[in-house]
């Protein structure tokens, strides 16, 4: 299914590098809304695929792509395994690792956005379209809540929060010996030897430091982001579609628009190449190897799973799906420098090189307006904040928030009206600080106020 | 994906109004093998889908149809979540049910088969292209193997087995008074008006009673096991389609051949009708209601699934996949009359009714040349031997046997190269009374010797 809302979708980048669009449609946004809001766009409330069968306009399907708009993509995104083929990502046999709790009302934290708006943490959720939120404080659940097709027990895609995974099994690779960051990318995929990887390191496509002409301009129909999406099973395909049916004959296509290691370029398809890589050195499918070497150690809740392509290939870029509580036990991990669960998952070295971010001056050639001072290494988005907060990031407000000052997780999904972290960032980013500080605040106070 | 051999595949029901064929394609299967056994056919072995990409030649694509075909489908039967989108049958939150073990060698047990051969427990299952056994012996796990594609946590396709789990929820349903088995099929499904089910009793469709014009012919190109599995999502369509894209679409197109209740018409399409009634019937969605009936309840191990439609509608004809400890723990529910870990699961007299059979001359009215004597009720298959056994049977010889005055249940599945339970039934039927024999002589002899 398309990852896209049926406004113009604008990308991170797109709008970043637009950012006159971007403030127009932000200004829209908040004084005269072109889409429900998250109350109105309910799926549960609306019933959406409700009934045996539902009513054709509560029906999302992949094959005609109603399930790819909003706001029926609020369901989807909680049920992506209905719609595509999928891949476990299992959590082996061992004991659930409880998270202990110690609950506090912290949806009336006041924040500030950076509009200038005043809102309550609950506000905020809302208005970003939350699908769930856990917030841990000290590895306890202080905070969690479940909106729309939301639910405890069930997986949701975590589209781009996938590739934070993805470094984080290459960085491991790398910490065994079995990766070599400084190879050239065709050691391992030799494939790609005329594509935009055909003079990249391993470290630099793990940055996001390739400059691949990929175009996510959706008003352009031979942008190469559709024929991603047809590659890789995530939109039907027209009878008379003769491209790649799966990532990697899509990914050998890509060619070259400038030298790798000049500009910060976030492409999805750069993490599908490292995914490709990881695979490759290890020869494991990425679902196995995510579940040998983190998801059958968190003590997860629930077997997680991918995406996968007409030949079974996971989504590295944009496909691992998870429940919130599991999610934020992997937060909890790297919060406790890859200690969790009595074992050390990730070697604290491995946590350390990711999370200490990378070349600020390189992130600004991005023009994320909304993250200044912001780095990113390993597929992680690092704030540089005093802090030392770092986040993974998925397109529509999902969100893995880990602030080590504070002491604090937070995992977040959500099914924003439109596609495109601009449009989450101007509220979450505030919110997830007011949290921390809220937290940093009651426990020097000693004021725990549990509920 | 086609549920089809790339031999003519003959359905059991095919097969057995059809014997002279039947018998001329089960000599020619012991006197000169046309497909490679179960060793030269082993997935693993051959390394199907491993690689990255795999070779052409070792790849099981849904789009193109290798993957249903033999044997590829030995891989497939284990990974059907991976070629086809699934809905979870979640197991809950309880505790895993601990099957205690005691195991022993019974793959050396004796038997002969129907035609006469002598060969092991252990040579039978080769013969029949198993995927993996257990055998519980008054509720202990005596013996345990896996082959192929099949692993203790991997589900696997039931195909027919599925229509048990339906017949058990719908028999439920008729206990709690949610479901009238003497009224119309359209009482809950008025949309069936004008077809084949217009004039039929819920109790008739949950016993196949229903002489549907349904043809599973696969010779014929407008047999209708092809829309069938073209709404169902099982296979393909060509550009051109314009048939019905999901099962209840399908389902109202089929025809009356015959008077309700005259013959037993075993046709996968009556199962689908009575998931389609249970559905309506308590507004939950199949995948849902078995999850809360049963699959939270015995303690699964592992959540299982359904494959399902556009529309996400689940197959109850056919679509669930299990692991074969938590079919294991089922079978024991259904031997310990409705009781497994520490609760009623189901109702004693539901289970009792289900058992017990029906009309043993309707039933040979299918001319199930393998199963003499023996009768259908509830979507099961009652033995009406001497030991009470009855069965779910899944086409490529995936079972549930339950013995009990042996206190045996087995689990079974299997991808044979030859769908249809007459090439499974000559070695497998004697198989599994000759492991119960063998269970039961060992008992009143105290010879247990575990192992």
């Amino acid at each position: 299914m398309k990852l896209q809302s049926n406004a113009t979708r604008i990308t991170a980048r797109a709008v970043t590098s637009a950012t006159l669009l971007y403030c127009s449609l932000a200004a829209a946004q908040t004084s005269a809304p072109t889409f429900p809001d998250a109350k109105q766009s309910d799926p549960q409330a609306n019933a959406v695929m409700q009934g045996f069968p539902p009513p054709p306009d509560k029906t999302a399907r992949f094959s005609d792509g109603s399930a790819s708009k909003f706001p029926a993509y609020r369901w989807s995104f909680s049920h992506l395994r209905e719609l595509m083929p999928s891949a476990e990502v299992s959590r082996g046999e061992g004991p659930i690792a409880m998270l202990p709790r110690e609950e506090r009302d912290l949806g009336s934290v006041k924040l500030t956005t950076m509009d200038g708006a005043s809102m309550t943490f609950d506000e905020a959720l809302q208005k970003t379209y939350a699908d769930g939120i856990v917030v841990l404080h000290k590895g306890k659940i202080v905070y969690e809540r479940y909106f729309g097709a939301g639910a405890p027990l069930r997986p949701h895609a975590g589209f781009s929060l996938t590739k934070s995974f993805v470094g984080t099994l290459a960085s491991m690779l790398v910490s065994e010996g079995k990766l070599d960051p400084s190879a050239p990318v065709i050691k391992y995929v030799p494939e790609l030897k005329s594509s935009a990887y055909g003079d990249v390191t391993v470290r630099q496509a793990m940055d996001m430091l390739v400059n691949a002409k990929y175009s996510e301009n959706y008003a352009d129909p031979n942008a190469e982001i559709w024929n991603y999406s047809r590659a890789g099973g995530w939109i039907p395909t027209r009878p008379d579609y003769t491209g790649p049916r799966t990532y990697y004959d899509f990914l050998v296509t890509l060619q070259k628009q400038g030298e790798p290691g000049e500009i910060f370029a976030y492409n999805t398809v750069t993490a599908e190449v490292v995914a490709w890589i990881v695979q490759r050195a290890t020869g494991q499918r990425l679902a196995d190897l995510l579940s040998e070497k983190i998801w059958s150690k968190i003590g997860a809740e629930k077997d997680a799973y991918f995406v996968v392509d007409s030949i079974g290939t996971a989504s590295g870029g944009g496909g691992f799906n998870m429940t919130l509580r599991d999610l934020a036990r992997f937060g909890e991990t790297m919060r406790n420098k890859g200690q969790f669960n009595g074992q050390q998952i990730i070697p604290t070295p491995v946590v350390e090189d990711m999370t200490k971010g990378g070349d600020k001056q390189i992130f600004a050639t991005g023009g994320y307006k909304t993250l200044p001072g912001w780095s990113y290494r390993a597929f992680w988005w690092v704030t540089n904040n005093d802090h030392g907060a770092y986040m993974g990031r998925g397109i529509y407000g999902q969100a893995l928030y880990v602030d080590p000052k504070a002491e604090m997780v937070i995992a977040r999904f959500a099914s924003h009206a439109i596609a495109g972290n601009p449009y989450n960032d101007p509220i979450s980013l505030p919110a997830y600080a007011a949290v921390a500080d809220e937290l940093m605040r009651s426990t020097e106070a000693g004021d725990r106020n549990p509920k």
